[in-house]
Formats: C-alpha cells, structure tokens, sequence
C-alpha cells in the first residue's frame, strides 16, 4: 500500500532518479553537489562547489544565495534537491534561526524550478552511507569518498556535507525503486 | 556622526517613511498591515490581513507566502518592511525554524523589490508603542488601537502584530528625521 501510493503520489524521484542536488545551507557558506547515478551502484559527481553570498545586510545575502541557487538547479536539471532535517534541539539557536532564512530561500528556489524538495535526519544519512546510524565524521568522510570514486575528500566540509546528502537520495531512490519493481 | 552617517546610508526609510508594511511571519498564518503616516503624529491603515500559505508540503507553503507577499509588496510601494527581530531564546525549536523558513522568504521578495527590511526587538516594539518595553499584551492592543483610531482590535492577533510592527517603524523613523533636522 505505502508502496503504490508512493509511485501515484508526487514523489517524482522515484520516476526520474539519476540525478540530484544535495545543498548544505548556509548564510556563510552553502555547499552543494550534484551528483549522477552511473549504473546500478555508483554515482559521479558532476559539480559541486560552495555559494558564498554577499551583501551586508540580511536581505542582500538571501537574494544573493536565492540567485546562485536557482542558477545552479536551472544549470543542472534534476529530479530532487536532498537537503537536512530541520533539527528540533537547537545548539545555537540565532545560527539555526538564520540558516533556516537561508534554507527557507533554497527550499524556494527548488519549487519555483518544479523540483521536489526531499529531506533526510542525520542518523538516517549516516546510517545509509556506513550503515551505522552513529558513524563518526571520519568514517562518514571515507564513505563520500569510496562511494564517489575521489582521492580525497571535497573541501570545505560543506561540499562533502552536500555529497553525503546527495549519496544517500541516490540509494534510498533506489532502493525505493527496488521495492516497487521497478 | 551617527546621523550624518545615516543620511548618506542606505537608511532610505529616513528620506521617504511615509509608508510601511509591517509582517508577522508564519508558514500557517502571515499577518500583514500597511500603514501610512498622516500628518505629524497619527498613522492611517490602508490595507492588512493575513497570508495562508496553501499547499502539503514546505516547498509549495514557501512558495505561496512568497507570491503573495511580493504581491502586496507591489500592490503597496512602501520604503520599508517592519519586522520583529530574530530571537535567540527560542522558546520551540522545530516552530521557530518553520517560522525562519517563512521569514526568510518574506525577506527575499523585499529585497527582491529594493524594498529595505528593518527589524525591531520586541522589547523596542513595546517601549515605542507604550512607553515601557515589558507592556502587557493588553497595552499593546490598546496602544495599536488608539494609533490607528480603531474602534476594536484588528483580527487575528498576527494582523495587530503587523501593525504594532509598522507603528513601531513608522515613530523610530519620524523620531530619526526629527533628530536629523529634516
């Protein structure tokens, strides 16, 4: 039942999952990867960098980061952007306040363009690349890498940030394709 | 120097402050209210109601505030957006960064008209309105009443939360000219 309303609903990456956006939002620096499935397994990245916006006030950088990343999903069509969950324990509540501008913009700029907008927990992302729910920082690293094909890890952190995110759409769009025959 | 300082900024609201769109963010409601400074003291409301974003996820909720915003932003030129400053107790974590997402984009659409954005604490807020910054929230009511020269509250509360914003902007920058001579 989940299955088949799943496949009529409007989860298009289902349909269409080669290609997808992971984004790290930032008011400072948004990394972003996009990513291609090759094949059964693999996945290549196509492009990937960092955004960072400028202006000096707020509203400046919003419009900033809103154009680069409508630029970016026009550039490069995809089936999904993959971003993070919105944590609901805040560390620091007026950073977690001003990426969720910037996130509340890129999150826009997806639907404007028609793109799906998925988002995973961060124990369901490292679970899905290490298998382990609870995987360090390094492991989760040496898993961007092996899964990527690289010989080191995209830097900043916000680029492999944004690979993990676009990693693990690919498998659970795929393993989703799996279940439902496709 | 502040001033002078000011003037030569970009602080369009001192040079042009007669009309203001004060919001009150949210992805269920948005509350909007477009004030008019009418002679020297008293303000008039030309227009105000709430935004209802429609649509079952995030994205098209974001998309929707974000049309019907810069809808009003056009139908209304004003030379500023009132808006309550981000807080850093938050109070509900997962609301208060649903609320930024929302926030963000309502930033963007008056950034996207030139429009500048200027956000008040709400310590400030009461203390402008009332004369002290810890005023019950039946002060205020009777505060946005008397300004406007209503005869009842305007409703819901989001929409009274818009005018108290755009009160609150419309005495700091009548305030601010006064100071500087205009």
């Amino acid at each position: 039942m989940a299955l088949s309303a799943a496949r009529v609903g409007t989860v298009v990456p289902l349909l269409d999952p080669n290609r997808v956006i992971g984004i790290d939002p930032g008011l400072t620096v948004t990394g972003y990867a996009v990513l291609e499935r090759r094949g059964s397994s693999s996945a290549a990245m196509i492009e990937a960098g960092v955004i960072r916006p400028r202006g000096d006030d707020l509203a400046r950088k919003l419009a900033w980061l809103h154009k680069a990343v409508a630029d970016v999903i026009k550039s490069f069509p995809a089936s999904a952007v993959a971003l993070e969950q919105v944590h609901s324990r805040v560390a620091f509540p007026r950073t977690a306040l001003l990426m969720a501008h910037a996130r509340g913009v890129i999150v826009l700029a997806a639907a404007e363009r028609g793109v799906p907008v998925h988002d995973y927990a961060p124990s369901r992302i490292k679970k899905t690349l290490t298998g382990n729910g609870r995987a360090s920082k390094e492991q989760m690293q040496h898993a961007v890498m092996t899964e990527l094909g690289l010989g080191r890890l995209p830097e900043p952190h916000d680029v492999a940030d944004a690979c993990a995110l676009a990693i693990c759409h690919l498998a659970i769009a795929r393993i989703a394709r799996g279940l439902a025959g496709a």
